[in-house]
């Protein structure tokens, strides 16, 4: 595809998201309704159930001011907020809030194509910890849930750990979460395709940011008991300088055989590839060195290794969480969540081939069955 | 109306917006250009510009960052973020973020239907000048405009100037000058049926907050020469005490010829009562003593005095004000640009009278009479 086809079409639509109407504004009685002095009505019903949750409450504790009553009247109950902070935009980096607002819309999009989740972009001008996360609880009143979007890490951790001990609602980083989830499904297919068990699968990964970290963390919590992190420095290990907390910690949980050295250390014998970081990392003589019927995903973005049908199929399935979050009322959506989603996922290939580990974004079921696992 | 009926609605709609899609996400084709790896595209193009002004900058000196690739390629063209704080809404009070969001809802639809402008509700959790001014720029980026709704006087003044003075997009308090602006409109035609002159008229005004010193403003600046305000304590004179600084400004640029005492008092002899606090303020009495044929504008909001179909004209003309701010990327609403809305609004109405000075909400051509005004 020529590169200014997809800006020539977005210059033609001028975006990609609009606002529509739930309720009818065709005459003065409509707007005495939804307008005034109708809705304040159901702004008086939300203000007395706030207020009756805080007197309730007692002094200094916590109040979850997320009440029935918001969910019942708003478009809280079917609203998602799409947030990023412009720092780690698909394969481009830190090309900031506005730069970012493209793939947002787009995210956006999705949502509403595979899920009818209405989801807004939030793109915010800074990437401060502080400030991101005080931004997303000052605006949070009128969302269902949080997907964060694109956020670098380190950042991304403590952003998505402190909004979710914070708010009441769910919150989610779709390039850790994601990501993480669409591997395990297309795992959970790849095993059957060569026979393997995941309990005594020696994974190999590049990439030890966002995706990676995530991928690791929900491959061990489905059973995966040897995965080798390789950030641009090499393996990650524990005697290895130039690590940040978070990798000190990865450092201690994976990497069980205590391997030492580069990319090409980590393929030797390994019976998976995971490429979360860019392409041109491994090559052919890597592959060779790994075991008999090995898995490669290779999923840098959006360079040439790109797998676009993958990624699809992974922003529809995000789509699929949110769904049922909301459906749910969750307000926290859990790693055993996750690897649910994940086997629902996997279940809609009826008989997984090598070519064919991930349902299509566009087959029937992919969202349904997905908002399933979530509850 | 039963009060019950709104909230049932409300329910049965579950919120009053939705979002949409403004371009194809049929095919996987579509999907590669709308999301990965075409949207990469766009991005790029906007960061590319945005580098650009960064470099071409003094150093320290301030970036428009709003690019011409932004508003070409985003949904930024024409969205609005219809943001409140939750303090002062309708004339519930201060009921806070999330009991606001029903109104917000309500003004983002107004948007929608009268003038094709795509708004999203912004309810900040947060009463702190400061941190809404912080919220409200960090998440500028996504937006073409700002419309404040709902903020409390004295906030309301610190928190427009503010972001008028460090956005690059316009900023306009609806409450202030959407209020002041359909004031002026219904005025200039109720001048043609009293047969009076706006530079020669007395006006007693019932309320100096945000909605009172923005008329104020907007009257003298149109050339009415003799205002007086009253708040709860009485008349706004120089030497009267309990005043915060806008009232001490107001009261040396108000009152000329020095008045002072109550409501009664103020009354006594005015040509014109505007009245923007409560209902119940003045009395037949008092309407007895104001000059023959006195104009009388009581809109105090959503109480029985209610006047709802020129709160709706006023919702009408708020958006075409944004629609016309948008189609000619104006940076500022000038008072000039809502003394020429409000005249066009007036012409729209072809014989004014006593009971028809203002345009109706679903008359053609109010949004876009307004919009013309905006240049």
């Amino acid at each position: 595809m020529d590169s200014t086809y997809a800006i020539e079409q977005h210059k033609k639509f001028k975006g990609k998201l609009s606002t529509g109407l739930k309720v009818p504004l065709d005459s003065i009685d409509d707007l005495k309704v939804y307008y005034t002095p109708g809705v304040a009505d159901p702004c008086k019903l939300i203000a007395e159930e706030e207020d009756a949750r805080v007197a309730r409450a007692e002094p200094g504790s916590h109040v979850n001011r997320e009440t029935d009553a918001l969910y019942a009247t708003t478009i809280k109950n079917n609203t998602v907020a799409v947030v990023t902070d412009g720092s780690a935009v698909l394969g481009l980096g830190n090309i900031g809030a506005r730069a970012g607002l493209p793939v947002m819309e787009g995210k956006c999009a999705l949502f509403k194509k595979f899920a009818d989740v209405d989801a807004f972009p939030i793109c915010i001008d800074s990437q401060d910890v502080d400030e991101i996360v005080r931004t997303v609880k000052l605006i949070a009143p009128v969302f269902g849930g949080i997907n964060l979007e694109d956020i670098a890490a380190p950042r991304c951790f403590e952003v998505e750990r402190r909004l979710q001990q914070e708010l009441d609602i769910p919150v989610f980083h779709d390039d850790q979460h994601g990501t993480a989830t669409i591997v395990l499904a297309g795992l959970y297919n790849a095993l059957k395709v060569v026979g393997k068990e995941l309990s005594t699968l020696k994974i190999a990964m590049s990439g030890a940011g966002a995706a990676g970290i995530a991928i690791a963390d929900l491959l061990m919590a489905a059973g995966a008991k040897d995965i080798i992190l390789v950030d641009s420095k090499g393996i990650i290990a524990e005697d290895r300088a130039d690590m940040n907390d978070e990798k000190i910690l990865y450092a201690r949980k994976t990497n069980p055989r205590g391997i030492r050295g580069d990319m090409s250390d980590a393929m030797q014998g390994a019976d998976m590839f995971i490429g979360v970081s860019k392409a041109g990392v491994i090559n052919g003589d890597m592959v060779k060195t790994m075991a008999p019927n090995a898995i490669v995903f290779a999923m840098a973005n959006p360079i040439p290794e790109i797998m676009p049908d993958e990624a699809h199929a992974a922003g529809a399935m995000v789509c699929g969480i949110f769904r049922g979050a909301l459906d749910n009322r969750v307000k926290l959506i859990t790693i055993d969540m996750q690897i649910q989603a994940a086997k629902n996922l996997a279940a809609l290939v009826k008989d997984p081939t090598a070519e064919k580990i991930i349902p299509g974004v566009f087959e029937p079921g992919v969202s349904a069955e997905v908002a399933k696992a979530v509850k």
